[in-house]
């Protein structure tokens, strides 16, 4: 890192300038009208750039959608490790650090959480950086002493004899999936507006599926 | 109604004709693209229809896709009244018929409890549908003996001090919240290919908390 770094030129630096640019502007437009809205040509236009100009920093539009789905994950990443080094890395921590990060723009939760994009194929390392999310929840899942009470009896797939270590460590697992889905289902149900016909307020209901999970 | 189908002029049955076979084209544009793929010229021209000449069936694309909603959440509807009425009105019969539905068209999902459509507002309506749906869940939870143990204990907007009566429509509400909101968060990641990453098999994930609710 630090090699490329001192290796890098006035050129190159000014590239990576431009292509921030373009992926801060292709934010405003995913923020502004989803991910549908985004549009090279459209950015292209508001910088003053040809399209030919614009494509020398972005080839197409899938590579600058990976660039940004790159940057979500990473960015929730960072989100839940700094909640965990201010000593609120326990479910409930973690948990309202996830819901603060959706609040914040719904349409980056949606691009990482939501439907597929249409026409785009998520790029293969994704499913690394979700796994890297996924094990920092079930690392807090582990202090939770016995989670069986309130999670489903869902067989993992590693299968059963496992010694008891890999059962804690199933368990935990189980509780990280169970407060995943779960905590999705408020989450996105609010960010999409559906708790307008619930009698409920979905930042509590949010706590108690927290809660819940977190006591048992 | 049938008063109304009785003076039905053979260009009004016409009309009804054109406006089913634009809709047809805007669920095949839907299902292959996503609801930002809805084009009103697009289908005009698959239609050998002109611009104005479709606008005279729908003035705008919010008007279809109001139009779509509307059909989406009756369908739904549809859907849960035939389980019940073949005597699948419990839980598990509900949420089955619930998934089906879903895997069967997640786009159409999508539109019912996805992301809001850029650009789009639902119509006052729609809070009625939902509300239909939210009451045919309720009425399976008010046969699940006690809910408490495995929903939260959320407090719902309609307050304390209820009379023995209430308290079972509340515990009957917040179970049938409960399910909506995990089933949710099941399918939709489920739809979205988010489990490809986790070690868990949706399909069960989804019975399992259905009986987790059910049991209690």
């Amino acid at each position: 890192m630090g090699e490329a770094a001192s290796t890098t030129t006035p050129r190159e630096r000014y590239r990576q300038q431009v292509r921030s640019e373009i992926k801060q502007r292709a934010w405003e437009q995913i923020t502004a009208a989803g991910t549908s809205a985004l549009s090279l040509n459209g950015i292209a236009r508001l910088m003053g750039l040809s399209g030919t100009g614009l494509y020398r920093y972005f080839t197409s539009r899938d590579e600058l959608l990976t660039e940004l789905v790159h940057d979500a994950y990473q960015s929730l990443v960072g989100t839940l490790r700094t909640a965990a080094a201010q000593g609120k890395g326990d479910l409930a921590g973690l948990g309202q650090a996830l819901r603060m990060w959706a609040l914040d723009d719904p349409q980056r939760y949606f691009l990482v959480y939501g439907p597929p994009v249409p026409g785009y194929r998520s790029p293969a390392d994704v499913a690394a950086l979700a796994g890297e999310i996924m094990d920092i929840f079930t690392d807090a899942c582990a202090d939770v002493p016995d989670a069986r009470a309130s999670t489903p009896e869902t067989p993992l797939e590693d299968g059963p004899g496992q010694s008891v270590g890999r059962a804690e460590t199933a368990s935990a697992q189980r509780l990280a999936i169970s407060l995943r889905t779960r905590l999705h289902g408020v989450l996105s149900l609010e960010l999409s507006g559906h708790f307008a016909g619930m009698e409920c307020d979905p930042a509590l209901l949010y706590q108690a599926e927290i809660d819940l999970l977190a006591s048992h």
